[in-house]
């Protein structure tokens, strides 16, 4: 191996991104070295801020540097909308929607096999956040995978003697899919979920 | 935008990386706040110490922490021939080859429109290693492209005087070609350039 022992640490280091394999942490740090320190050095303080710097919020669970994050603290979101999802990164896919109430995030999914029981993913502290609220309606915006459907029931079922509207992202085909590429599961759920087209 | 202020900075941060968009940045960004935040802790401590610390070689000019590579203090190595290339990640490439040599890196090649002289490149420096050394043969490795080869001509032309062997890498075939795939130019000089088979 011929890098030196400064330049190997970084590629290794390199690695643990995901998607970076050996090739790419390679062009990855001799780019830096040669083009742009100061970009590297801008990348190694922003790092090192926001792994030490950023928590989860007290309310919604999400990533966060504040105690509340700026999307819980804002008084202008809608009050009587919780969508409940299952990863930081669902937050910022919904929020792309225009959606505007408010969040709750799971730690994954119900995994009983896996020891993830209700506890492990926050259902203790999702039902102490409805009862604080003042909610309408509770959006069970889990992955529509077995484990994603198993843990919306699970909730919807625990939530079933709370006066709340409780519901489910709708299945159906994507948006620029093709009817032959759908498959059948999908197709079954477009076809019984159909609306009637307004003219 | 929803990402707090901490997390924006990173995203930003990552999207210097070679093939990095906004996506994947996010991607990165996020996965290691969830999942790994020991790895981006020492991401952040190899970027801060490989910005800082690595330099480049007095030698061959290639990066290392050294004032003199780990290359070009091996004592086992041939000191009569020196490979030319255009940048320190031709020198990896090379090294792989099972080379064992010495090096000169230059900055890129000539290019009188863009102010790349033979100053800016290093090509003093080159005359000074050479005339430091006693080198046999010269291997000129800059790209096979029309800079290259114009770089590759130039110092061959300085060093016409000087009792050395002057070479340059061979063009031909790339193995697992196919004939019909390759370029003109290509297979002419493969052609050109055939070999008698030993039985």
């Amino acid at each position: 191996m011929s890098f030196s022992p400064l330049i190997r640490q970084l590629i290794d280091a390199f690695r643990i991104l995901p998607g970076v394999g050996q090739k790419t942490a390679q062009r990855m740090a001799l780019q830096l070295l040669e083009r742009d320190r100061s970009g590297g050095q801008r990348l190694a303080q922003a790092l090192s801020q926001a792994m030490d710097g950023i928590g989860y919020c007290r309310s919604c669970r999400s990533l966060s540097e504040e105690e509340i994050c700026h999307l819980c603290s804002d008084l202008r979101r809608d009050e009587s909308l919780l969508c409940i999802v299952q990863g930081p990164m669902d937050v910022y896919a919904v929020e792309q929607t225009g959606y505007r109430g408010r969040y709750f995030v799971l730690k994954g999914h119900l995994s009983p096999l896996d020891g993830l029981g209700p506890e492990t993913i926050g259902i203790p502290e999702l039902l102490g956040r409805i009862n604080q609220g003042a909610f309408r309606e509770i959006i069970l915006a889990t992955n529509p995978t077995v484990e994603g459907e198993a843990t919306a029931h699970y909730i919807a079922q625990i939530l079933a003697d709370q006066e709340l509207l409780i519901s489910r992202l709708a299945h159906g085909m994507p948006l620029g899919g093709e009817l032959e590429m759908v498959d059948g599961g999908t197709l079954s759920h477009a076809l019984a979920g159909r609306r009637p087209i307004q003219v």
